[in-house]
């Protein structure tokens, strides 16, 4: 009979974890069991802010345990936040190699524009790495504006309000439904765009869907600056009687 | 000192409940409270069939709830189906007169090509709707791929199956991920445009993720024929490295 060597640790296993747009009730049943069984759990602050992941999450977060904190500088230049997420993964490598399991907090749904992407990267040859699914903040924006998204055939496309002028009206024309998100600084070219296409009637402005402070308004009565965490939703289409 | 009519009973509200893409955890905490509360939920099955909507949200479902079932016939005549929503919405309506809620099971979320559209059309003027949002098959596909679908400025578009080979090759062409869905017949022709631009190599095949029976292969090593639940992932970049 002959025995694994004790240094042979059972490695432990990533968790990517979608925590919804910002009601915690809007976590998966998965997500909460997951957080409130996790020893450890790590997730990113942007430039030594508080973490919105870890606010959704903050009820279902068992006394005791330990937290992992990437803080991730808000940069031009990528080669900071890369350096941030390079000594985050070697933490929660640490924690693996240990044998426990890292839960990775995540706002929304880890693989939709999402930063446990970088992490990711970095443990996936190494590690054992699960996903877990959230509900994004397009459906949730769709849900809170009562606007159905689409239906049948048609199509629907998704748009980070940086693009270049041309490439957004590309696109725009092209589809039945658009969601333009990370609003931000780009905002009001946006809807200049969106109003030249005369879609502005048909479009619907919201921040922070399902949140604290949620906003919803038809986008003629948007407001003149919108928060990185804003979207405009244009459904052409979606009309389930025809 | 006067008193509202005893006929005047406040009117239950309609909640449009996403169940997420197949795993009944993956099921919102939301969902699987306002089910369990639930005096009368509804659903579509779809030619007679069992409802997948139901069998996701079964074990919440408590003894002695009233089930509003709508038998939806699959024809390509909209007619049927449309008489069939009529109906459905004309006895949820006779419940929320009575003052009661009625929770509508819907696969996935309710405004992402899901049928409950076709309720809210029905319902949304005279009683009080909520819509929940649930996560739906693009993200759980991409978890159980392991595929992260978009990062920072990528372009997103969701494009059915059905529609015709230009289409589908102009905006596979102009997306840095793409998600083919409702496959079914249409999956050789798809898979074909797909080969003829050079994209097979990027493209992951996934049926019923999360669900019982799932499947995800390369698409190049995906089986001859697809089921109506199935689709395809093509991401040409989401590298978070670069």
């Amino acid at each position: 009979m002959t025995h694994a060597p004790l240094s042979q640790v059972k490695r432990g296993k990533v968790y990517g974890i979608g925590l919804g747009p910002g009601d915690p009730e809007l976590m998966t049943l998965k997500a909460a069991r997951l957080i409130r069984e996790a020893s450890v759990i790590a997730y990113p602050t942007l430039a030594g802010g508080a973490s919105f992941a870890r606010s959704i999450a903050a009820e279902f977060i068992a006394q005791g345990t330990r937290e992992i904190v990437m803080d991730v500088p808000m940069t031009v230049a990528r080669g900071p936040a890369q350096h941030a997420y390079d000594q985050g993964a070697a933490r929660i490598a640490e924690a693996l190699e240990a044998g426990q399991d890292v839960v990775v907090l995540c706002e929304g749904d880890p693989f939709f524009y999402g930063s446990f992407m970088y992490l990711f990267a970095r443990l996936r040859s190494d590690f054992q790495v699960e996903i877990v699914p959230g509900v994004t903040s397009v459906t949730a924006c769709a849900a809170v504006a009562q606007l159905p998204l689409v239906a049948r055939n048609e199509v629907m496309t998704v748009l980070p309000a940086p693009l270049e002028d041309a490439s957004l009206r590309d696109k725009i024309a092209g589809s039945d439904t658009v969601i333009v998100m990370k609003l931000g600084r780009h905002f009001k070219r946006v809807r200049a765009l969106i109003d030249t296409a005369g879609l502005t009637e048909k479009s619907v402005y919201i921040e922070r869907a399902t949140g604290a402070n949620e906003v919803v308004k038809p986008l003629k009565d948007a407001p003149e600056t919108a928060p990185y965490f804003s979207m405009i939703l244009i459904v052409k289409g979606a009309d389930p009687w025809l």
